[in-house]
């Protein structure tokens, strides 16, 4: 990926480059790591929009970069890190929605750490706006009267496999798995530390990028360069599929909500089991007694059961449930329908490795969870699951990687 | 399938005989067709439980079959045909959950066309009654004990395969598909009627065979044995699921108001389409813009969209939506699911051909066309989606043909 530090890269002359568009600007990445704040830091906690340092690139840097999804706004900026030299990436991200604050948010940081203003309404053609993801495109003329810079649009596919590559080449401590057996998360590396203390992923080639936002996008990478990446599918059936189904049917105000009232709920009082309908497992074909046959499949029967539930409408219907209990299903259902259909693309493929990202999973352990054992599952343990700390922001940081040396 | 009738299938002498089992009982199937009650038959309608006519099956049929599923339990049984001669088979259903009532029916059955009254508490070794799905396991000593015969269990995907077979083989007017372009129905014959007139499918085997049920299961089968089939995999995302979810978020009191429900809803007031994303097409991987990019993809973004919206309860949550809409939804999301599924399956195992069949389709109009522009979709027009006017009862039918000639 980089040619100077695929196996140097905490040497002090470590750079790294894409080889996805001519003259893209360096980055100086020796030594580059997530700061943890040594006092929040809790063994089970996985940071999600944590700074990464960069302690030796000294460098002007002239660009931010956005990732403007279906359901989030993404941001990735540097600012000066006056303790450590060099300087820092950050992350921010806003509800799509909220599309002028998330442009005021620009702004400040824009002011603050770039020198430029745009309330001056002078035009800065030095500065970069690089911007992916849908809303490069649906809100390219606003961002450019609003910012007063340039705005370089970016495909998004490209973006989300070259912030994939930086993390996971650049970045310690960014991969992990869930180990089934041990039950616990584990780090992983490409390349072998010093220390020789994390595990080794081998050959970073090919693999599969499964990006989970409003909907899922799926996406084979065979090498470094621009063309050894293909977009071979996705599905509707995503995180806004879930948010969308749990805010009708439950009392939840937040995502975190949600996920929280999934953990507590027991999907088998609304899902219908193999268990259920044979009264034991269908072993013949492999199906254990608590496979699920049907998410969802005990609710109508269960609203059906007599002429008076037929009649009712829906908000009593709906009381017959614990909506604990819907959110797990659907969590389940959901996330086990892109770890099937990500398996079946890897198969197809002859892709071993997979890599979720996508705001979707959120660090969420039952969903981590659901994803690596659903591959675990479908390929009999032959293809690993793999998930990113900074999930969400693969495509802005792809983005900011695209920064061009001309 | 037939040693003698695969290529006369409508000459005096047409026994039908399975591979999958020593010594079948044959069925004479000559001139073997779909009852339509001539009064009744409107060209819209499809007719999917229409008694099958066998004018020249003499023999005493011993044995009434059913297919017992985490929803419904299916009936096939056989009676004669005074007008016609020979017999008829005849095809009910009613909810699983109604199991006592389903046992009533079948001992009323069995009284008056086989000759044996349950209520006499008298044994009879001669009649059978063939039991497939979960309920055979389930609910074998309640049916031995309360019908008073011989209960022979046979294997759920087994009897799906002999089933399918047997209608593709043997019942003109069964099978066909959706004619995108001439927005029709298609039907098709495996042999070329004398003629000429129906479309013809070349090569029975190998194809794929997708039942929806409460939950999916995807059958490849290369060839007439018992050998030759394989449950390759299936789906939790089912009718159970699109039910469930439905009969919670709309008032609808029964599947088919569902359905019609769904036919007068726009999707797209709660769908994130690629249009909404992108304010276009994203042309360059091929996603016009009203392609689905998250189903129901709209919902959390109007129910958050204030502080007042999020501190709703989820009674006026829903108010915010009309239910058609969210039908309409639902029903694409799942049913492209499974296409998507079915199409990643045929194309793993190189099968040209996807049988839909289940309970979950019931010759519903958008849930066919919806399944076949999937298939079209996915695989650029490769492959080839069909549809069975019993699409209910090919388990039932099967396990009727797992008759003993011992």
């Amino acid at each position: 990926m980089t040619e100077s530090s695929s196996t140097s890269s905490h040497q002090n002359s470590s750079i790294y480059i894409h080889h996805h568009c001519e003259n893209p600007k360096p980055l100086q990445v020796a030594d580059a790591h997530i700061i943890y704040d040594e006092k929040n830091y809790l063994p089970d906690e996985v940071p999600d929009t944590r700074d990464i340092a960069l302690p030796y690139n000294e460098d002007k840097i002239n660009e931010i970069s956005i990732d403007i999804g279906g359901s989030l706004a993404k941001l990735c900026y540097s600012k000066p890190d006056p303790q450590a030299g060099g300087v820092r990436l950050c992350f921010y991200s806003l509800e799509t929605d909220k599309i002028d604050l998330f442009i005021r948010f620009i702004q400040e940081i824009l002011v603050q750490y770039y020198h430029h203003d745009p309330a001056h309404h002078l035009y800065n053609e030095n500065l970069v706006v690089i911007a992916t993801g849908g809303g490069a495109y649906k809100y390219y003329d606003k961002l450019r009267h609003e910012l007063h810079c340039t705005v370089q649009k970016e495909d998004e596919m490209q973006c989300l496999i070259i912030g994939l590559d930086f993390f996971v080449t650049e970045i310690k401590r960014e991969v992990f798995y869930f180990d089934e057996a041990k039950h616990c998360y584990v780090e992983v590396e490409l390349n072998d530390d010093e220390n020789g203390q994390t595990e080794v992923i081998e050959d970073q080639y090919p693999y599969l990028l499964v990006n989970i936002g409003s909907g899922v996008s799926m996406i084979k990478v065979t090498g470094p360069g621009p063309d050894s990446f293909l977009r071979v599918g996705g599905s509707s059936l995503g995180g806004g599929t879930l948010w969308g189904l749990l805010s009708i049917l439950t009392d939840c105000r937040t995502f975190d909500e949600m996920l929280e009232m999934a953990a507590q709920g027991n999907n088998e009082n609304v899902d219908l089991l193999v268990g259920d309908i044979y009264g034991q497992g269908y072993n013949s074909i492999g199906l254990k007694a608590n496979h699920i046959a049907s998410s969802m499949g005990k609710v109508y029967k269960k609203v059906f059961e007599d002429e008076k539930g037929r009649n009712e409408d829906r908000e009593h219907r709906l009381h017959k449930f614990h909506q604990q209990d819907i959110a797990r299903s659907l969590l389940y259902a959901v996330s086990n329908n892109i770890g099937q259909i990500a398996y079946l693309q890897a198969q197809r493929y002859n892709l071993k490795k997979i890599y979720f990202a996508g705001s979707y999973i959120r660090n969420h352990y039952q969903t981590i969870r659901t994803l690596s054992y659903a591959i675990d599952f479908w390929s009999g343990g032959t293809k690993k699951a793999y998930f990113l700390r900074h999930e969400g922001y693969l495509g802005s940081m792809g983005a900011f990687l695209m920064r061009r040396a001309d």
